[in-house]
């Protein structure tokens, strides 16, 4: 199980590369069955054509519009590859029995129906299948959301018993850092899902939280590698070895963050929920959520979401807080996030305080702190998340490796 | 029912001022199934991708990535009426239940099975179908080769019973004879099946033959009109009324025309065969074949081809004209066919007498004659079509109508 990403298929020389390389892999003697997003910018231009003709798309004509860019990119690569002498063919997320709900824009995967995919298998032919999109009970075409290729191959991989799922993107594999920002960072061979989960989530890009989740449920390993190079990229599964654990293992961070505090709130039960049920209404994703000690019955409730949503929430959150005589409603859009993430992290305090003491001393001011088991969160400025990001990659000894 | 054709869907403004023509169509109280080809050169643009990865991409590869031509274009069809308040909803050619034979690149639609396009008719839905696709037994996604927008709107139509099929294009209908040449040509307001399929088959691009052929089957009356003006345009039917019928009623034309002639043939039987067959074979169509007289058993045998199968046609015939013992093999491919067309022609030899004297009133040479029951086409060099037009416009005086 291979997967392609968009970058890797953008124009008809970088297809014809990917082939070759597909070829390679069908010569080892292997079963190939290939996932590939849009080519380049497909998608992006879809979405563009989409807002010319509509002010607000129906996602269900969305959904159908879209799915378009990865067919376009699946059935190239089975006409470069057929034109080389291999037999191949390519499948839409609906002919591939990708099988959803019917959430457009951000559907679920209800099952795999792999019966076509194993017959062409079987007739020896290499399988390359749409990503990103599937098909409801009413042949309704969906598509899956963000992170959708990643999560259809590693879907594929799952319900095929594939003995890994290689993803190949335009990076070398999951590093201990963002190189753009620590220039010292290197990538890592291997990685649990646990700590990758976290990694995604917490800001590295290269793959997508479902994925792992999926790979994580269903015990496919998941090789995340350059479709530029030869280097062995970087493998998740569930079995790394013992002594690599109990370390911190990476840096993530994000600069999508801003900031809402509501000031003042009266603190009585069902305060909490009266703020966060229109918010959930709404759509808007929440983050962290602090809430300060009360004091005399008066407390401050404090949560992060993304930039692009900070308008939209403050709309729904200023009504609220006058409703409840809360005193007042502050925002902040320049916040960025920094991680460090690991295994044992809470079995071991030294970490907390060598994350907070390196902050510090650099005189970067810590505004919010979450944990989970394997990470430490905290949130900053957003100017100095770079600085940030460094000066932990260093204080963990992060570019010596292991 | 009604079908738009690329040009009057290339662009966002063209899609919303087809989007408000159909919702006028709506507003008159109109259940509305629309049959939508791709945008502007979507198709070609798409074939010269699949030429840039593979020398001879697959015929059932090539068939799934054209097939998102007519997807996007339906989609954002959908799009733009419901951004202005009407329930649209757009249909892959699959969705709508179009089921055709495994012919990839030239399928045949087998049933229309309209039971989802029914439903939300019902529903009080405008429904976007892709055209120039369909679906097989396997789910495996046809095209239905030149014409294939307008076949599945006539097909659609038939299966649920349209009171008329609308097929709106760049021209205001079906003219006496292609304006480009003959400035004099006007639009015919009706016409017939039979009189339209010889109008279609010998050069007149409105419309093409499948639909026509189809259309008379299942007695589905067209109307062929522009989307960019509001002009009448033609109806085509079985019902045109008796005095209409009984003279010519327009000029067709065809520049796309080679011959090739096997001289000193030994006239036995099986010959036509043996250079038909391997011809068929070649996926080469023949047109015109004309056999001379035999003298003392030789004889030469003359057919036409496109333009653009000349060479392959040759390829195949010179080693059979080697075979069988024939003189020689002589090409020519700048001719063109100019065809009268009317009803009851054959019952009144002076159209083919008149055809014949304008023809050499104007000089040109006559290469070939063949007649069918509503037509009379003659061959003539390519550089003579367009005065032989215009000559015979005015010698039938097609220009003042009835």
């Amino acid at each position: 199980m291979q997967k392609y990403g968009g970058t890797s298929l953008a124009g008809a020389e970088r297809i014809k590369a990917v082939a070759r390389r597909i070829a390679a892999t069908k010569d080892g003697g292997n079963q190939v069955v290939v996932v590939v997003s849009a080519m380049g910018d497909t998608t992006d231009e879809l979405i563009e054509l989409a807002y010319q003709v509509a002010e607000e798309p129906s996602a269900r004509e969305l959904d159908l519009l879209l799915s378009t860019g990865e067919i376009v990119s699946s059935t190239l690569l089975a006409m470069a590859l057929r034109d080389t002498g291999y037999e191949a063919i390519s499948l839409s997320g609906a002919q591939a029995g990708i099988q959803t709900d019917s959430a457009h824009r951000q559907a679920r995967i209800l099952k795999v129906e792999s019966r076509r995919v194993i017959k062409e298998l079987e007739a020896g032919k290499i399988v390359i299948v749409a990503g990103f999109q599937g098909v409801t009970g009413e042949m309704d075409i969906t598509t899956l959301g963000r992170g959708g290729s990643d999560t259809t191959a590693v879907a594929l991989a799952a319900s095929l018993g594939a003995s890994v799922c290689q993803i190949y993107t335009d990076v070398d594999g999951v590093y201990t850092a963002d190189p753009r920002l620590a220039p010292d960072a290197r990538p890592l061979a291997e990685v649990g899902y646990e700590e990758m989960l976290e990694l995604a989530t917490y800001g590295a890009k290269v793959l997508h939280p479902r994925a792992v989740e999926l790979g994580e449920l269903y015990n496919v390993p998941i090789l995340v590698a350059s479709s530029f190079s030869d280097k062995p990229g970087t493998l998740i599964h569930g079995g790394a070895p013992m002594e690599v654990r109990n370390k911190v293992m990476g840096i993530a961070h994000d600069l999508d963050v801003a900031k809402i505090t509501v000031v003042g709130v009266p603190d009585r039960p069902g305060i909490a929920a009266s703020i966060f049920q229109p918010l959930a209404q709404a759509g808007i994703s929440i983050d962290t959520i602090v809430q300060n000690a009360s004091i005399e019955k008066i407390t401050d409730l404090t949560f992060t979401v993304a930039k692009s949503e900070l308008a939209e929430a403050m709309r729904v959150v200023k009504p609220i807080a006058k409703e409840i005589k809360a005193r007042e409603c502050l925002s902040d859009s320049e916040l960025g996030k920094v991680s460090i993430i690991g295994t044992g992290m809470q079995n071991t305090p030294g970490y907390a305080a060598r994350m907070f003491t390196t902050l510090s001393e650099r005189g970067i001011n810590i505004q919010l702190i979450t944990t989970s088991e394997i990470r430490i969160t905290c949130i900053i400025e957003a100017a100095k998340v770079e600085d940030a990001v460094r000066a932990l990659h260093r204080a963990f000894e992060l570019e010596t490796g292991t």
